[in-house]
């Protein structure tokens, strides 16, 4: 079962970085459509959210606090200048390969435990709340974004 | 687990649901980005998608085998006419509906087993070729979707 919802995880992560990794500064210029999010904004943005699901998996601590403001808690275009693609790749296979190496740490017991930011009164109320449902989640936030990128002419 | 992953399922139906369920003729009629796909297309062919787990889940037959040249096998614009949005509506409500009651009734055993589109041989090889990674799999795909859907101005 864990399996499963890991390899939907790889293959999605798979997708994105296929998409993603061979842009230009100039391709990742573009944008999903008139006036919305530039792919370097997602690409950072997905990044941003997935090093926060470092601790939140109690998986390590985030690697780039620093991308919220430029990519999560701010919309695109507000920070006057963001990192080379280079270094949001960098910082992205960092992040997953890291992320990845964790999930295989975990047992079947350890995915239904409580995730971070949940008390241990409201996990006893929704035992739902647990680890594998932060994976799930995360996996659709990708597909969410690859689905726009999938709209910008070749 | 299982719980998880329906829940997951649930939750993009919901979201999809209320994204569709209201609009108009007219505002089915928009495309989700210049020259791309309209709203009435991708809410029948997420409703075709689905319509085709009953068969691969083994949950029963088919309820809308037409809507598969409407909305999956011919690109959009290609069918002169498609359904009334009611209709859709009613299918896509019918759909989901025997789906997750056939979910419900599923053991996690069953999720393990294998779908219906895999041979005994190739599933003895690969035995992540089973249900619960078709219902992950159509989960993100629904996602891959909304994400496109969030792209139309309000």
């Amino acid at each position: 079962m864990v399996t499963a919802a890991v390899n939907s995880w790889k293959l999605n992560i798979e997708r994105a970085d296929r998409f993603f990794s061979p842009l230009t500064e100039e391709q990742l210029r573009k944008e999903v459509a008139p006036g919305k999010n530039r792919l370097i904004y997602l690409w950072g943005h997905l990044t941003a959210v997935h090093d926060r699901m470092l601790p939140l998996l109690v998986l390590g601590a985030r690697r780039h606090p620093e991308y919220d403001a430029l990519f999560l808690t701010n919309p695109d275009r507000t920070a006057p200048t963001l990192p080379a693609a280079a270094e949001i790749k960098k910082a992205w296979d960092e992040i997953n390969g890291t992320l990845l190496a964790g999930f295989e740490g975990l047992s079947a017991a350890d995915w239904l435990q409580k995730h971070a930011s949940v008390s241990e009164e409201d996990f006893a109320k929704d035992p739902q709340r647990n680890r594998l449902s932060v994976l799930l989640s995360r996996t659709t936030h990708i597909s969410f974004h690859l689905g726009q990128t999938a709209l910008i002419p070749k």
